[in-house]
């Protein structure tokens, strides 16, 4: 077992190993500071955060503790972010001081809001006056919005700058990003007009107007606007830096391509989670933090569990007349819930992305529905025969296929018509789709299953 | 409905409006090329190839025959993948090279990744010569690698290089990539040493030597690493630009940040429909193409479901001696059911982002199963409770209790295990695990309900 993972170690492309890990909790457990140090000093931010999620809560703690002179800003920015409580408590003042100093607005500003208020203020104050205006004036817009998470750092220039004019002016002593890509050309009242890549100036003349190299497609976003669409705005037209600007149409600042995609990145994962019904939560969690995010879910679940166990008690006679019934029942079920799941699926994504609109809304529906019908007979079909065999009643045989047939049509129905609904009511489609579809195909499920029995059998 | 519709719209910072579908399909049908023309003609290219998915069959058709001039290359490589086939041949050989043509490297070979032979042919012909053979090199590499998917136009400078010079590089004749965001620095022996982003060297002096403007951390990848790794070390390091090099470690391409962007949020929505069972497949599929793409996961679901029932059919005689029994039974099932999915979720998330690892395996699957056990007393409780009150049955309540537990308990085990052992066995845990867990839990739980009720109520 341990050979195998090795395998598959050596052949990945980031990360940290396994080895290591131990063997910094050896280091941890005898205290050998220094030897700490030589492990994890040469180890990029990303990879000393994904570090210290690994390690169990005593572990964490004793590194914590042995780690010399503090966990640096980009650290507690990659970490998970349920830990970095945890990990700014353990620093003292001068040192959280000294990590935030290191960050960009937008990474203090996204670490500011998973705090609690006692740590937000010593943040706040940790930071140069300037920094904090720019982080507070950030935390004025809504969250989740672009004016929460863009970079105000950035490069822009007037529109009539030749290739000259703004090489001098980045070597001039002026502040620049750490990272940027784009020139942005603004007008004399700061409204974005265009922007031009540094590889264009860097391979033009020196006398060529920035004009005449700006990219063909150009895009602004305003300060309001959810900061998800402005990521998968930037994953659809391959932008690398989106413009933002404010009710004027001033620039203020940037979203970045890294930042959109770590953004994206986190949504899926968010759906994925929400899907199967398990919320919030990381692997770092604890017993009693798990237990509690996951009960809501199976609280629902339980609910319309023992709605579908009302439906079978309404066919008790029918029950207790032919056990077959109680026997093949749950087939039914779940083939439809196994259907409407897929249903339900592949509307949450195509309504997440765009692919679902109002323009094909009829069309998907439709599809699905017949999906069902086409999947319920082949399925009925071949159901039927299995419950002839096995009972060896020709009845028994019709009332599972016809039961299976309205089932899957039901679950085709169920699967895309209740995330559509609930997308329109504004309430998000991977959160609660899937507890309605099933309660729906459970239901329908029984129902169609003994209620045809009672008809037909008894 | 459609006035809710309507303020969503507003609100979107991309893509095309269900007006402008309706608009251009109308256009279409009344043959109005240049109509047409007007609408489509200032959209970006990933906007036309969303207005095409968007058709049904019969406009699809239609629009691709009033489309004067045929469709652009980029349009092609952002369309959906079933529906290159259609588009490509809608168009004759001229427009076919013309389309080709445009494109980098990288692009022709997604393109041609999922096309016949014959259109293959046809492609390969439409390049030059020297486009060809990069291309073919290309598809020599497997499927999936680094290799299939980088861009072989980039930029690169001797070590040795100063600001000026690499400025005068830039500045001669030399064909340059669309889009380069860094110079990569090789030894003499085309070995990448480090890179220097653009921004530092339009911000420095002529004479800095590049050397001293590199950035602190650099990586380079194997031509043969998957390149969902690689795609993910670019999210992991917030890289722009991954070099990516041969077996002698001499550079050979980059994987930029947004084909590494495009690619991961493909793998997560992938990973979304195969956790569904819904597998391959598009918003465009046909009814048919729909239907076959679901049925595989129904039929393993079906024979699951038999499986279940033949436990069931085990307890028969206990079953007609308690008709509760039947009406309780799928509760208990479909808790477990819920449960496992949560706890396989997590799991193969985990799995996929490298949190999940030797080093915390057993305290992930202990934690689950506590987390199991934990809901699993209080849902016992619960439904000990409405069990009791509803058939008034003290021993029915207890077995039900009992059963819950052990069923939730179990489903933490099943719903870590599984993918983790299916990993180990090298197959995508994400494909497979959801079948073999619900199974699981369908047979726990109704054994246990219905053996427990066996031992201590009849």
């Amino acid at each position: 077992m341990s050979d195998a993972i090795d395998d598959i170690e050596e052949e990945e492309a980031f990360g940290i190993s396994d080895k290591l890990v131990s063997d910094v909790m050896e280091a941890v457990d005898a205290d050998a500071d220094e030897v700490v140090e030589d492990l994890v000093d040469p180890l990029h931010p990303a990879d000393v955060a994904h570090l210290i999620e690994q390690l169990d809560d005593k572990d964490r703690k004793e590194f914590l503790r042995v780690w010399p002179g503090g966990i640096e800003g980009e650290v507690i920015s990659e970490l998970d972010d349920n830990l970095r409580e945890e990990v700014i408590d353990s620093l003292d003042e001068e040192e959280l001081a000294e990590a935030v100093r290191d960050l960009d607005s937008d990474d203090v500003v996204d670490l500011i809001e998973d705090l609690d208020d006692e740590q937000t203020e010593a943040v706040l104050e940790a930071l140069d006056d300037s920094d904090r205006a720019l982080v507070e004036q950030a935390l004025t817009y809504p969250e989740e919005s672009a004016g929460r998470h863009m970079q105000v750092e950035l490069v822009r220039g007037p529109e009539h700058w030749t290739v000259g004019d703004a090489i001098d002016f980045l070597r001039s002593d002026v502040e620049l990003p750490e990272q940027f890509y784009h020139i942005i050309l603004v007008d004399p009242r700061m409204k974005p007009v265009g922007y031009v890549t540094l590889g264009r100036i860097l391979s033009s003349d020196r006398k060529t107007p920035l004009k005449e190299l700006e990219e063909d497609s150009f895009r602004t976003f305003n300060v309001e606007q959810d900061v998800e669409e402005v990521a998968q705005a930037i994953n659809h037209y391959h932008m690398i830096t989106a413009p933002v600007v404010d009710d004027d149409d001033r620039l203020i600042g940037v979203i970045t391509i890294d930042d959109a995609m770590a953004f994206l990145e986190e949504e899926a994962e968010e759906d994925i989670l929400r899907l199967a019904g398990v919320g919030e939560g990381s692997l770092s969690d604890r017993v009693i933090e798990t237990t509690k995010n996951r009960f809501p879910w199976l609280a629902v679940n339980l609910a319309t569990a023992i709605l579908a166990s009302l439906v079978i008690a309404m066919f008790e006679e029918t029950l207790s007349g032919l056990v077959a019934l109680a026997i093949l029942m749950p087939i039914v079920a779940s083939m439809g819930g196994n259907a409407g799941t897929q249903s339900l699926t592949v509307a949450v994504r195509a309504l997440a992305t765009r692919d679902l609109t109002d323009a094909n809304v009829w069309r998907v529906v439709r599809r699905e529905v017949l999906v069902g019908l086409v999947n319920g007979i082949i399925f009925a079909v071949v159901m039927g025969a299995v419950g002839y065999f096995w009972f060896g009643n020709l009845t028994l045989a019709y009332v599972i296929g016809a039961a299976m047939v309205i089932n899957l049509a039901v679950a085709g129905l169920a699967g895309t018509g209740v995330p559509i609904i609930l997308e329109k009511l504004g309430i998000d489609p991977a959160l609660a789709s899937g507890a309605f579809v099933t309660t729906v195909t459970d239901v329908v499920g029984f129902f169609a299953f003994l209620g045809l029995a009672a008809l037909w059998l008894l």
